[in-house]
């Protein structure tokens, strides 16, 4: 039989330093390959009921990983650019992350277990919920976290150990990182006793709405951009059976700092926003991406243009990217009242032809075009000179849902202006961040890393503890005897778990 | 300015036992009506943000319900032919779920507050978690529960309970009590200081889809037929900022006899399933609506028909369904195979000439036609007669999603092959129920009233304490001084509400 998938097309990756490709390391998977992808997942799902197994494949996974830490920075690196000590980190937090998921599955708080006994007197039956896994989880990966966000990522461990298997569709900026770190997942897992193919992978860009479509497939983890996570969204809800689909899409970010902060704080803000949105080279889907600054007060302007000048030029992820950025700098700039602070551009450096340097734009709240307000991936913010609380409010009603919104306040005020202001911010955003920066997404249980759409298409959160919570659905038990109940669900809690009984909590 | 508005249809409802219109009620909203609604509630929205007034509103609500309950009862039973002993009861369980979710406002875990302090070592800011309201929800009343899936049900008690508040569509088949349950709670509302606006009200076809259109409904809960949900639900997706659809669709409710129940249990087997699926007429969702019985045994075919042949004749919940029950029952009997072991059918009876008797359909398991793996809304179920395990699974194979899934063991079933059919309907369902029937759908923490698509159209729940998370959504507060944060997230815990604090329970 032939099918597309025979001579299926060799996936390369490129060198974001120089923008040559580099070898090819895998084949791009068409709609036969994907569809055994999803299968064999499926049919590894079973294996993942054992709590004890997943808990023990998600350690594996980090041990595997860290193992091998040198293969892995040196694959990302070339892939990505973005340096062997931000890698090195980045691989540190995809490895807690991995065993933090597996400490919560021990702790079993997941399960949200509720058990009220029959009460006649109600005409009550005997009810006992816990939360099966959903099935295979379809996971997209990210172009700027090739470890923390992808393969290994935060939507991976966290579907694994709801007990979904999970097929992950490849990023093309970094398919070599993919397949190492996929290939040591699925070693670990077979080291623990598990199929390999609780983690699957395939690359190419018609994999993606293969995987989506697929009717295995039983929820989407998304992180990218809002028009690529819109289409895809479409296709999960036009499904036959619709899926969830949660969608990390795009994110301004706003900052807003309050005149007593700029006359008080305006270096320290100034040096700290430079290096918010240079992070990472701004390729966060956290850099703050439009800041509003007291028009009357320049202390700010002059303290991040500064600090951000002195940021060392870097590739971005691929030359696609710093083409779009390019040019998203460019229309920017070229909109009505905006003032050019600090040039980004291409800025050749050592050993990476295709570097660029930030920028830093500016414009008057009354002339802020629309185009200003849609997030451009890479090292420029935009500051919003306002005049007062009125151009301020006028300016904050245009904004989309966002991942964070930050506010930059004085020492003295937290008094009810600073308390309105949050408040103001709070339907905004999953997160609000006071006097400090929203770029490093802590991995922990009180995280929000999700908002009001388009930051996200769902309200949950892809990053923390409550990240399991996507890939889990309830189930009721009613009138069950003991002998037919899974444990979990026995009056004598043999596995001590945390637990709701007739409205009180135990252990 | 003329609008569609300027001259509303007058909305009739019909007397289920005749056929007659009964005298205008209300109007239709056309968009500018439902505009003024969404935009009404969403100005009542902040001062919903206090909890002990959402307290005080769910107990003023329950509490008028009751003063009026002969109001109430007799246009329900008037637009409902459900009868008022039924509907008394349906009045009680929907104030006890007002009552219910007032007290868990006041316990407070549905805000899931989790507190982690700043931990310098793992490079982690100080970050406090809790949820907050979506804001305006949609809710779409259900024809088979005017109560307690209506205005005043389940929906709308765990919007307002989450602090959103409410715009419900009236179902046309009870546009009275509609108004009447509406007009009660709002004047609940401004019993305890609140905006009569925390619930409008609109009646009306074209009301519902500008309602799920609307810019500032933030989700919608719905209860009602595939047809009318999916393409509701699929508004919502295509909006220009998707929200959640929390919708129940339909459900078939199947039923495992297995040989050796029907040997030991047969009488009561079958009493039991003619008791369940002509409840209310067979108009429940959790109607069981197939029946896998052993082919050799004619044991429970025979009780369910005796049983149910002794069902009084009764109205459906208006013309157009029974019509539809009518040529639903007659199709599925014209299916190749299918025997009419008790002939549904008109049965005029005293006082209402559109009343039908109740019917049960059987058919060999490899004769199985699609259609009759379809939901038919009212007094039928069929009785599939599987000759082994392998035509059991067979049918199970075939079946969608659904609410509820029901085994039928003997007393001495509780071993091995117990378990293994249990574990096989898992995936089908959302709740399981032994030995009983899924008609009762008790309101309780551990009760989960949602399965997988078309049962439901997420994986939450609308009947029980969990209900309420469908309205939230969790919000971080990264680095912000206590004078700043809201009360439940200050360190001394002033409210005194159950938190997660630094991987530790409070209090």
């Amino acid at each position: 039989m032939h099918t597309a998938d025979d001579r299926p097309a060799p996936v390369h990756s490129t060198d974001p330093r120089t923008g040559e490709p580099r070898g090819p390391v895998a084949t791009e998977a068409g709609a036969a390959r994907v569809d055994a992808a999803v299968r064999a997942a499926a049919a590894a799902a079973p294996a993942l009921a054992d709590r004890a197994r997943r808990t023990a494949l998600l350690r594996a996974a980090a041990d595997h990983l860290e193992a091998a830490a040198g293969e892995i920075v040196t694959a990302a690196d070339a892939e990505t650019a973005l340096g062997t000590a931000r890698l090195t980190g980045e691989l540190a937090r995809t490895t807690y992350q991995l065993r933090a998921f597996a400490d919560q599955v021990d702790e079993g708080s997941f399960l949200d277990i509720v058990i009220d006994h029959a009460d006649p007197a109600l005409g009550r039956p005997d009810l006992r919920r816990t939360k099966l896994p959903l099935g295979v989880v379809a996971v997209f990966a990210a172009s700027n976290f090739p470890l923390a966000f992808s393969v290994s990522g935060g939507d991976t461990a966290s579907a694994l150990a709801a007990g979904c298997p999970v097929v992950v569709k490849a990023h093309p900026d970094h398919p070599e990182t993919g397949a190492t770190t996929a290939r040591l997942i699925r070693a670990a897992a077979e080291s623990v006793g598990l199929p390999a193919d609780v983690l699957g992978l395939v690359h190419g860009f018609d994999a993606g709405p293969a995987l989506v479509r697929h009717p295995l497939t039983a929820a989407v983890g998304f992180t990218g951009s809002v028009r690529g996570g819109r289409a895809l969204y479409d296709l999960a809800a036009a499904r036959p059976r619709p899926i969830p689909f949660h969608g990390e899409l795009g994110s301004l970010n706003p900052v807003v700092v309050t005149e007593r902060a700029a006359a008080t704080r305006a270096e320290e803000i100034g040096a700290g926003l430079a290096g918010s949105f240079t992070l990472g080279n701004g390729q966060f889907c956290v850099k703050p991406g439009l800041v509003l600054v007291p028009a009357a007060d320049p202390g700010v302007e002059k303290a991040v243009v500064a600090a951000a000048a002195q940021a060392p030029a870097a590739p971005m992820l691929d030359p696609r990217m710093r083409a779009a950025f390019l040019e998203g700098v460019r229309e920017r700039a070229a909109r009505p009242g905006v003032e050019v602070l600090l040039a980004a551009g291409a800025a050749p450096a050592d050993g990476a032809p295709l570097a660029v340097r930030p920028g830093v734009l500016a414009v008057a709240a009354d002339r802020l075009a629309d185009l200003l307000l849609e997030e451009c991936f890479g090292p420029v913010t935009v500051l919003v000179r306002y005049r007062d609380a009125t151009e301020l409010e006028t300016v904050l009603a245009r904004l989309d849902g966002t991942l964070t919104a930050t506010v930059q306040l004085a020492a003295d005020e937290r008094g009810p202006d600073a308390a309105a202001l949050l408040q103001r911010l709070l339907p905004l955003a999953g997160r609000l961040v006071v006097d400090g920066w929203p770029t490093g997404v802590a991995v922990a249980p009180a995280m929000q890393h999700g908002g009001p759409y388009p930051a996200t298409t769902s309200t949950s959160t892809s990053v923390g503890a409550t990240a399991i919570e996507r890939w889990l659905r309830p189930v009721s038990y009613q009138n069950t005897p003991e002998e037919l109940l899974p444990p979990e669900l026995h009056d004598a809690n043999p596995l001590g778990l945390p637990r709701r009984v007739d409205g009180r909590r135990e252990p």
